[in-house]
């Protein structure tokens, strides 16, 4: 055990953070849900009075190019790549309190903890929230990782516009977010808490979840198109209704999910009827499709069979289909060494656990992306709801899975890089 | 055969007045379609010059308090209850150039073609130009056949409203077709020309349909209620998907239609996902469903039918299903005498005919449910395609059904009410 092993987090303050940052001058909404979208007014609140709690917790601030924000605890070997902790601020248009938002605060909380307690772990540790993880505003998320990670060119994130035509440089501009800091060099490690956005935990009755790694997705758009006619004179040899051959491509992707047990996921979530009248047959449907699975060779096959059966249900019914592949992302494994330390830190503190896949995309996908090692935490939601105003946890809930980022965090920090054990 | 066998109407004068109809100043669009919506300045145009013409053929016009127009063509006996034909002059708002107008123009064409040749009949003729057939404004089709008929209280029909709130009172003030007309005798008879507005006739290479009545119709609202989640992280066994359960309906509706060979129809033309984004399972579907059959027994039967395997559906998917029925519209069979005249008269100008049920409502049914005898003459539209800017027939189809329609009336109005041939 490490000479900080019985330091804990204040719960208290933890939660006050949390809702404070829930108040209205910061997106809060009066049915308790969020709508701090990213680098809004409401988003530019919530990062200063972020700034100011970092600053009074003595932490050195310094913003990049594409607004993230990073508050350095300095190490005993400032020399020593930093161990980094964090999450986003940004929430979806009718978002909830916590998404994001706790493994910001509660990485603030962690080093609040270590500044009162003046402890000095080997490694500098730093706390980065990410510029819009959300990806409600400009047509794609990740956007702050993204860049960070060299996945995303910075001028093609700051090209990128809203629906009002406002780019990401002028809204960073707007909220005084577009900083001048370079990127420094990759930290050792990179550890995210992040509440689970499903109904997992919560259903087997565990308090974290140790996540090892992001699943791979295939996302594809498809446009049917039949024949639009009245519907009360048109007899069933002539028609070509474009819902029909739809709604059997939506349980196409359902069965095709369920043939793989409880590992994929298949869903259909927007979908839209042309004319869209009672009394004409649909001329034209258009709908999302994507398939998500640990695998990526069961998202290869996935990615094959799909347009191929769906073909022959479009034919059937005297259809035409096309189908696109929109996105297709690749499973990332995370990092072996930081899970277990994620792992042991639960287990030390008594709390039920299980390692899990993360169903949703995070930033700590896009760190893992540019070679760093990366674990990520998981806590229960009620109900596995998220992206919904009645998102909800318990200030006990917060509190488990900030302690575990903290003992898994100041586990890494004083051993060397590789796992090595120090001398405290 | 009758003194008038030879007389032929004229095919250019009916398609100029078809054509005239369709200028912008009475509603047509660059497309080559239609937007002369009911009751609007477009409306009152139509109206305008329909009157013109009336009065250039020397018809007495009378409006009633609902709008109808009624033209007057005086028979031998002007005692005799008159022969009816019409249709009506409003379309949908991106409609085609035939839909109704076809019918009052050929009724037109036939009094013009009486009064040029001097001949007439024993019973007078009436041509009428009924108010809102679509329904595309004031929520509710037929409303001027549906007040003539006693199906829709007159006050009832005044009081319904625009999407502005504009009352059809005050919309048929604002054009002047506030009428004090008042109802006089129900006719002898009702003939409607119309176009197809499906694909039967045309596949059959026939020129008229000989309609003998009018479809049961049932429809209903649907709400399929699942649970919002997170696509990414809610696995197989924990989802409530609204849109898979309402696909298998969709299906399910289009199975029905099929199982009963061509008679049937069975249609969702109107489908809703909430929330409707790629990333999460639909929480709510909404969507409108309607059967249609000749036999009112088969609707029973569909009616009963389908809430209960459409329940079952739901239940497998742990959705909630809520079905409320709509309207129920009964069959309506024309009067078999009128069929017959109608039958003759295309086969008397050789013109390949088929006796066939309308799939569409129109002001015919209406007219038949008040008591008086009914027959319909359809002719071919080009794919059947109509309520669409691409609606097209030929002059030469036109023509041929105007000839229907003449040939047809005055067999009607040179015999005896019950079809009792009188001497010419």
């Amino acid at each position: 055990m490490s000479a900080d092993s019985n330091l804990h987090i204040d719960p208290a303050r933890l939660w006050g953070s949390l809702m404070e940052l829930a108040r209205p001058e910061f997106g809060g909404t009066p049915d308790g849900g969020m709508r701090r979208v990213a680098l809004s007014a409401w988003d530019g609140a919530g990062r200063d009075r972020f700034r100011t709690w970092c600053a009074a917790a003595g932490l050195g601030v310094r913003i990049d190019p594409i607004g993230n924000i990073f508050a350095r605890y300095e190490g005993a070997d400032p020399a020593r790549a930093p161990v980094l902790v964090g999450s986003h601020l940004d929430t979806q248009p009718t978002g909830g309190r916590f998404d994001g938002v706790l493994g910001v605060l509660a990485g603030l909380e962690m080093l609040r903890t270590l500044a009162e307690a003046g402890v000095r772990p080997d490694a500098p540790i730093e706390l980065v929230c990410w510029t819009d993880e959300e990806g409600a505003r400009f047509g794609r998320g990740l956007i702050g990782s993204g860049v960070w990670a060299g996945e995303l060119a910075l001028a093609a994130a700051e090209a990128l516009t809203d629906r009002d035509g406002i780019s990401v440089a002028a809204a960073l501009e707007a909220i005084g977010y577009r900083g001048h800091s370079a990127p420094g060099p990759l930290p050792d490690a990179y550890f995210e808490l992040h509440i689970e956005q499903g109904p997992v935990l919560e259903d087997a009755g565990l308090r974290i979840g140790v996540v090892t790694g992001a699943q791979a997705q295939a996302w594809f758009e498809a446009v049917i198109t039949g024949r639009e006619a009245h519907a009360g004179t048109t007899p069933p040899a002539a028609r070509q209704d474009a819902l029909v051959g739809a709604g059997r491509i939506v349980d196409l992707v359902d069965r095709m999910m369920r043939a793989r047990g409880q590992d994929g996921r298949g869903t259909v979530g927007r979908l839209e009827v042309r004319p869209n009248s009672p009394n004409t047959i649909p001329g034209e449907v258009r709908f999302s499709v994507e398939f998500r699975h640990p695998s990526d060779d069961e998202i290869a096959r996935l990615a094959a069979q799909f347009p191929r059966e769906a073909g022959f249900i479009a034919r059937d019914a005297g259809l035409r289909l096309d189908i696109a592949p929109r996105h297709r992302i690749a499973a990332q494994p995370f990092d072996p060494a930081c899970i277990a330390l994620v792992e042991q830190a639960a287990a030390g503190l008594g709390l039920p656990a299980r390692r899990m896949i993360s169903g949703a995309g995070h930033d700590a996908i896009s760190v893992a992306r540019a070679g760093v090692p990366v674990a990520m935490i998981f806590t229960p939601c009620r109900g596995g709801l998220s992206h919904n105003p009645a998102e909800s946890i318990t200030p006990e809930e917060a509190a488990q899975g900030c302690q575990v980022l903290m003992n898994a965090v100041l586990a890494r920090a004083t051993t060397g890089p590789a796992g090595t054990a120090r001398e405290p």
